[in-house]
């Protein structure tokens, strides 16, 4: 069940039609997934959060794609995001995870709450080592 | 501030001497962060959660050492754990990563951020097209 | 799927009644919405929340009605509680929310959860010029 | 670094006093933590929170006393509120914890961390069994 | 909807049906839960799962086996880990959780959930009576 | 601690010389926050940074500026995010909010928090009046 309803016939608007036709032109095929139909009761919401995910997760960059998914949806995970966890769980299989990769990083995302919460739970003071400023 | 004050001499109880020789064993050096430290106040909690950290995090795998690394700071900003964001930022940096690398990390982690607090917000329902079992 | 089960009758029991028929007076309609028909599991369980609830929610006070459903629901969406981020979007339309409105709401929340995890990531210091003791 | 200044004599306020007086009778001691002195910036806000904890935390009910502490800092823990934390955990040892508790208490509180993590990650269906509807 | 498909015939692996053999053994039951069939995709994931749930909530230990579920769910309920919550809460009841005692659970846990908000949203510094070393 | 070193001399960088008058600029006063230094270390994140938080925050829009505040300081609050409790609370003040209003602020955020719990514990279904799309 979603807050809002997607507009039924969301290309009527000019500005919704050249972001749809963007997200299609950039994947290499026709399928505009649920998220671009609802935030298209907004033609701005629409426009920045395109903008700024194809910046960022579109294009070569200094990390390779896999890990880029890879990183995005071990935050998804911790904030219990369930949208969010199946694109990118998917995008990071279109990208080449395998199956013993995927068991992997959920051992990692796993071990992280794990220690995450023992830490928590301590608060152990962090070491002067860590302090970057002072390293360098 | 601590909830527990770690053992003054840690390594006099064999077990956690144990532990810490394997620990810079492992690392090949002789720092046994904070950590470590505070976990000997219990002996099988210090042996089992540093039997978990070497098996997933201190041999080859199947993810490269850096991306391990990221997705376990990943989960740490979003579960705003302090120590073990500075220590996994650190262990990132020493497997490789670059300032250009970690203003992107910094980046994507945000990214998720924003995007799992907008859906998370609109609850837009999951498209078919990621149900990995219809596509099998 | 719940952990509970409602009560078949739940106004047999007086306390609920009381309750039941102070939500609809409240409110002025006969809606009583399924929190409150789970929460009849247990009187007083139920007495405190709706006590607390109608408190602070349902009063004229120093914030103004709408502000106050966006601040709760916007809680709501950081902590994924999908039945308070149903209710409160509800309640703040109901309260004179508009669409423009709800998309700058939602902006708002998303950027919150992107800084935030920014800055949870680098762990920046805080300024002393926000230090309100000293301030004063 | 708090956002408010505690007040300078906050019982000259004298429903701080009440309050204040309160929580020295409750617990026998004069001591009044700083939670108390920061709330007193607005004594509604100081008499619900107390008149809350109290009637929760302080008195016999259907959880031994130190299992409720446990409940309340394993939250604490999981929300990342330092605080909380440090003042339940220190309760649960004034109300007998001892250490090898508090190290099984963090192994189940991290052991939870991993599975809500790795369950998070999968999203593995809810079997019908635990649907406690059906079963009554 | 899950991000993968558990194996159709999962125990024609031996390392799966060695772990779901222990399951039935361990429980005195046939019921093996749809956590176990999902994570035997990977037969090592599946065993140290196990291996740590079995080691710590199966057996005698220093917390009686009520409170051990109670805290396994408070943080699965801060973590928002929907299965979590179901299987933890079930269990909870399977050892002995009246009603009356969930009820006051509940209240423990939004009770915490309030006051972690509270104290995270002033930022309390901690009282140094609470600094466990410094009281040694 | 933080995990980077800001730059000694940031404004030697034209583009973040430019990014810091534009703040200098826009807020009118010369005061450049801990955030804008700190992230100057990289050009491209502090510009997208500074582009988007002014967009939304610096601007007559469709939500009045103290309420937009609030909004953000809510989030942030939920996510433990310190640096951005305190540099929204502060923004909220100058923009009007009384002590009042700030405790009755504390107050909704922490109600949030306590029936987030309580319904993430009870998964209470969702009414179908609250479903947006069949009401329309």
């Amino acid at each position: 069940m979603s807050t809002i309803s997607p507009p039924q016939n969301p290309e009527v608007n000019p500005r919704v039609k050249a972001v749809f036709d963007d997200i299609r032109a950039t994947r290499g095929n026709d399928f505009v997934n649920n998220l671009w139909h609802y935030l298209a009761f907004d033609a701005g919401l629409l426009e920045t959060t395109w903008r700024d995910v194809k910046g960022l997760m579109a294009k070569p960059s200094h990390l390779d794609p896999m890990t880029k998914e890879l990183i995005y949806a071990a935050v998804s995970i911790a904030n219990s995001c369930e949208y969010c966890i199946h694109t990118h769980t998917a995008a990071a299989r279109a990208k080449g995870m395998t199956d013993k990769q995927y068991a992997e990083f959920l051992s990692i995302v796993s071990l992280a709450g794990r220690t995450n919460h023992l830490l928590n739970g301590i608060k152990v003071p962090i070491d002067p080592e860590f302090d970057h400023e002072n390293k360098d």
